[in-house]
């Protein structure tokens, strides 16, 4: 990498107005969808869900759906996410209500549906 | 607080879509500035820094300045972020280029300006 590029290299920092549209691959990278916005816990800074829009992939329109986002890595290569998320992980996790992010057993049950730790302690 | 108060508290959560406008408030709740935007590292999912609005603070309009997350604490009474920054501060913070957020240098001089540790290891 020559040091023009370095300059050039795109920053680790993303702004909150964009986003949305990033896109999000499996481990195959293929595209499994994109991110439509992030949930921040207003306390620590956090950002605790990635709300994911769903387009081939669920093969019923596009649909959002909230992911742990410690089930998302992000690959410089791609300038996107990679995740290990099946179609079958998706569809079975546990039902929400349009207050989902502020119902704690269903966050809980949703962090244990997806085998990842819960963004608080 | 009632239980049906409960249920309607707000949540720890807010949508990236929804940060801007977010209230700041000085240490003796007056009213400082309000969060533009938030900028989130991308591999961690940790706001990195939240870009102050501030208005009549500064005295000559609207500026915007990125003040790292670590001087921002959330006050759940207020629904919006307590800082201890003073003007003096913001004032004095380093000059930035317009791609201060990949500029390493600047940040950690930043960071050091304003007492608090950086957001990376």
């Amino acid at each position: 990498m020559t040091t023009a590029t370095a300059t050039r290299a795109p920053s680790g920092l993303v702004s909150s107005d964009n986003v949305n549209g990033t896109d999000v691959y499996g481990r195959d990278g293929s595209h499994v969808g994109h991110i439509d916005h992030l949930m921040i816990d207003k306390t620590s800074g956090n950002v605790a869900y990635a709300v994911m829009g769903f387009g081939g992939f669920l093969g019923i329109g596009e649909e959002h759906h909230p992911i742990p986002w410690q089930k998302l890595r992000y690959d410089t290569t791609k300038d996107g996410y990679v995740t290990d998320l099946t179609e079958e992980q998706v569809r079975g996790a546990p039902a929400r209500s349009d207050r989902w992010y502020a119902d704690r057993d269903w966050e809980e049950r949703t962090h244990q549906h997806y085998g990842v730790p819960t963004y608080w302690l």
